[in-house]
């Protein structure tokens, strides 16, 4: 009992305590004075240099950056719908331009000569039917392809399903081609021209370094170990760069990411500051759960027939998405700041 | 007088002052030890674990997200121009592909079978006239539709305008219809896919999770309660959770921004890491100031008649773009920093 | 020696020595309960307000921005291809609507009624040839249009070149018109729409102003001085700003940043914070290096002719890309943030 009374008010007396270091005051001019200096030239470096000049406390918003890609290549198909057919980059770079990305395909299920009219539903559960019963004038389904008239028409010998007012002929939900249709897109490159620019320090730089001629970058393509500063490359090499088979990524599409890293000093030489190309696959194909793979979407080419009736070539294209994205980071007052953040005794007094 | 000097003495007394602590130097080889082991082992955890393996320094330029979506759904329409028309993704999506973001056409003004030519401008100030005076050859007002040929022509029956050359008819300037056209936008639904990337801890994940299969896939839809980790979303219940009405809001179109955020600690179970969609409209609707409402943009089909003169069809296209935003923050090794940015005293002495 | 040893041996002493500021413990009641209090308050003021009710923890993930624009204007081409022609806002917007981005064609190399056909090979080194045998059957280099068919075909009277399936004609490879095509494009005014919104302020605010009317918005263009609160730009205005020239940009393209700065303290009056307009060159035309400059990309518009026959219209468009940058900066707790970082001696005792 006693015990227990006397820790508890060990306890009290500790947290009713105030500790407060020793403080030692100097009252002499000469070493006041040298304080009260220090601690000026101090803040008017802060102020001046560091805010003022630099504005080193808005360091976020500085970098800027400029992508702009050009594909190049031509690949052949050839197939029973289409016959033998040439591609080239205004048919397989969809849209023909967009901010830091470009979309090359690589594979596609054409569905031609579409128009809007009557046809009977793709079989699956739900438009199968065996009278105009089952079916319900003005239904539409989102895994449908039209609005239901309401009739049961024949769609091959053996089955029927709802007539739908659709785009006719449906495109019929089959796997896309295996080996892609346009294999060829593995020898397309990508000339990829990057700025950056650091308004603050009125830097600017390009990933086409200064020695690049016209004649280099007519021919020349990104190797890592030859050629690390060519601006050009290969499809393939990219995808084979984050570990990926181009053939198997073309067949259902997908999602590369093209990092370009500048790491530039500007305590060094200019020429010191060159970029680094990295690349990865960046939408996940789990293993596991290969769950709604690749990367696809539909597009049309719409077009006027003889009787100004509009016909259209659906396709659903497949393909890779490249996204350039820019790493910036210049290092220059970094150092002066921390200089600044430790600064706390600038000098010692021994007693 | 004797008062105020006194006081002005004490104030440069107190500038001229030199505070410092008072300094206990123990000059002790285990006390010293002790100290410089302890120092030692803190410096080399900061730079062996949190620098080198972590690369804790750069924390910001490691975050990986490629989003790509797929919108699917039919809309029917019945107007005097176009008759009775089925829309499908092919048609409403524009561009077909975009990075980040995918708009959905919900409303229109259609002009057909324009072809450059020479018409009467559209009646408004600055455009009517009385004689060809009132007209200037080659003037091209940023308000107006073509280049005036400077001749004044009939409009209709009362009014005359200035003759241009452009795509002719133009288009009316008018109010776009309410109900919305594509009404039936809001039943259609989108599949956001989400793949973000760690490349620092080789950390992947995707918003499809691992336990969602090809079954419930086809045939989900998000809800907050009973489906919160289905990535297909109805556009109108994503209107409706930014509390707008969606067709108000498909009259006039407009921005919506769907925001994903992933939330991981990597000392947690890797299960326990799932995305949370929270959705925004993001163009603000200005209750008090409602000038230039809403989202549209022109765009056009281009045909060729059967004399190879190409004529198209105008489209001002009012929808609503889903910009989609990915935040991510893992945290794995932030605690760890936070240790190292509060050791200060790591032992006290009693004196 | 000696004295080498007593500096050894006085710099082991100093790297054993252990220095801690001498602590003056007051255990007096009401000093330890002023302290533990004042602690108190501090550590309920950061917990309780910063923390909790405004979030001060997760600062980074809060600015949502949209913008979109709406570029108007016509511009008049004369050429020997295509007579005199009207261009407008879907002629010239391509893709007709981007995330954060627009781009106005400028210039342009225009090849007409392209079809998939035989033709000989523009005359380049490796194209050319004197028989079959200088071409191979199904070669097909990155630098050429099409896929060679292994026949030598005149390409004129003088020249020899290696047959190509490939849309035919060739577009001829030369340089852009100076002046730009679209030189009236100087002219054309962007409406410019941004919408800010800072979810964990309730914050919303867009560049178009609360004292901004219908009549302002349908005459007014930007002007630092007279306009400065406008959100239409001239494009000519724009370059110029940049210290460009917009005639010598519309030629080969470029990219040009417009940046949005918001910059609000949300402790003073909200009619305070406005948007403040810059405009820079983006791509890097480097006075020493100038290898691929401009930007340009291919597109091609797709018609049918009465044979059912594919037919192209394949477009080299060169233009300006303007990226919209948007910047945001809300000051509102930080302050607060400050004062706790700088918290440490509460009070002080006179010894």
């Amino acid at each position: 009992m006693m015990k227990t009374r006397g820790c508890c008010a060990s306890i009290c007396q500790c947290f009713f305590e105030y500790s407060t270091p020793k403080i030692l005051v100097i009252r002499s001019f000469k070493v006041g004075t040298l304080n009260r200096i220090t601690q000026a030239l101090v803040i008017a470096y802060v102020i001046g240099y560091v805010c003022v000049l630099n504005k080193g406390y808005q360091d976020t918003d500085a970098v800027l950056s400029s992508v702009t890609t050009k594909v190049k290549g031509i690949a052949l198909t050839n197939t029973s719908d289409l016959g033998l057919r040439i591609w080239d980059v205004a048919d397989y770079v969809i849209p023909p331009q967009e901010e830091n990305s470009f979309f090359v395909l690589t594979n596609l299920l054409i569905t031609l000569n579409q128009t809007q009219s009557h046809c009977p539903e793709v079989p699956k559960t739900g438009f199968d039917c065996t009278s105009d019963r089952d079916c319900k004038a003005g239904s539409r389904d989102t895994r449908g392809n039209g609005v239901q008239t309401g009739k049961c028409v024949k769609y091959s010998a053996v089955d029927k399903t709802c007539e739908v007012l659709a785009w006719c002929p449906l495109e019929l939900d089959k796997e896309p081609p295996n080996p892609p249709m346009l294999a060829d897109a593995e020898n397309f490159t990508v000339l990829i021209k990057n700025s950056i620019r650091y308004p603050k320090f009125n830097f600017n730089k390009r990933n086409i370094l200064p020695y690049v001629n016209k004649t280099y970058l007519e021919q020349c393509v990104f190797n890592r170990i030859t050629d690390p500063d060519c601006p050009i490359f290969r499809l393939k090499d990219m995808v084979t760069e984050a570990n990926e088979d181009f053939q198997t990524m073309a067949v259902h599409g997908g999602v590369m990411g093209v990092q370009i890293r500048w790491e530039c000093d500007l305590d060094m030489p200019s020429s010191w500051c060159v970029p680094r190309y990295t690349f990865r696959r960046l939408d996940n194909k789990d293993p596991v759960n290969n769950v709604a793979p690749g990367y696809n979407f539909r597009f049309a080419k719409y077009y006027k027939n003889g009787n100004n009736e509009e016909t259209r070539t659906l396709i659903k294209g497949f393909g890779i998405r490249f996204d350039v994205i820019v790493f910036g980071q210049v290092s220059f007052h970094r150092n002066n700041l921390i200089i600044i953040l430790d600064y706390s005794p600038v000098f010692s007094i021994p007693l």
